[in-house]
């Protein structure tokens, strides 16, 4: 049980904010939008519903939350090398298309726009990651490391594709191995690219 | 109306089957398996529950005729070349998930496992798709158009993701646009990415 308060002197358990966490994840990618209720996250969480309006406001918030924190967080990559953030940005989609939400993310792209409450954040998250992925080629110009017409789109479209689609399209069975070597897979995925764009 | 009987002395309307196949995937994308049923599905086509009932045994075979038929059939793809055949695979990629079934196709690759009645099915679509996708790369290593230790997993990966999430990442507003210029897409796609792996 954490000790500082937060709010009206109200102490936060930080295990129970993770578990309501993942289970908001898990509900949101099982049953989408039409199943995510407060009631069925918090008894998968195994914690009263009270708690949860004690928290979020309501299902939109709540959701938006878990998605903030439980998905990729690309804006954050800068390693100071353009094959690092790339490494950094391969494995993140890695981690996330083998992880426990893989559901939720493909959910998301699927049922995002129909969800009205819910349309709105997801592009400006959508827009933030877009962004973010271009500075990453970006600075690689701006530093000599890739020629000024490398294909920008072409490049992140085959990177973070193809990424995603190795860590979906592995078998159930072999998940666990490739969770555990996700930088390996990402290095190999990025030499191989950077071969198509960089000048030799 | 086809003049040419089919079953016991029965006339088949291809107008009518086209149709049956397209709102057979549309609610398939829209409900998924929970919400896919025969007369949901002969509501928006237009026709009688008991027209479904002469042509499939039931919702199961309904769905898998549907998508059979509607989605890529990358196991026709040899057009005598490399280059052609990863264009003409690009390309059904980019018209399949920028095209009505795309909600349907990214259901399949959520939902599949999860539907007792067509996880078997599923299966060996997906096993065929990927032993064609392979062939394609090994008869260019044979015709000494790739060397012998391209990795064609990453080949694949990046080729097959790299048009699915071009197509998806598209906003609505421009996928008609796309959709009228995949071949052009799905050649840059290519020619970038066979920089990655012929030797020059």
């Amino acid at each position: 049980m954490s000790a500082s308060p937060i709010g009206p002197g109200r102490p936060r358990d930080p295990d129970v904010d993770r578990r309501i966490a993942r289970a908001a994840l898990e509900v949101f990618g099982e049953l989408g939008w039409p199943g995510f209720a407060m009631e069925v996250v918090a008894r998968r969480a195994g914690v009263g519903k009270g708690t949860l309006y004690l928290r979020w406001t309501g299902k939109e918030t709540l959701l938006a939350d878990a998605l903030t924190h439980g998905l990729a967080q690309i804006s954050d990559v800068d390693t100071g090398s353009l094959r690092g953030d790339l490494i950094e940005l391969a494995q993140q989609m890695l981690d996330l298309y083998v992880g426990p939400a893989s559901r939720a993310a493909l959910r998301l792209t699927m049922e995002a726009s129909a969800i009205p409450e819910f349309a709105e954040h997801y592009e400006a998250m959508r827009t933030a990651q877009i962004l973010a992925s271009r500075a990453i080629v970006r600075r690689g110009v701006n530093r000599g490391e890739l020629p000024d017409d490398t294909p920008v789109t072409l490049l992140l479209d085959t990177l973070v594709g193809g990424a995603m689609l190795h860590a979906l399209s592995t078998p159930a069975e072999s998940r666990t191995t490739l969770a555990k070597g996700t930088t390996g897979h990402a290095e190999r995925l990025v030499d191989f690219l950077l071969r198509a764009v960089v000048r030799t």
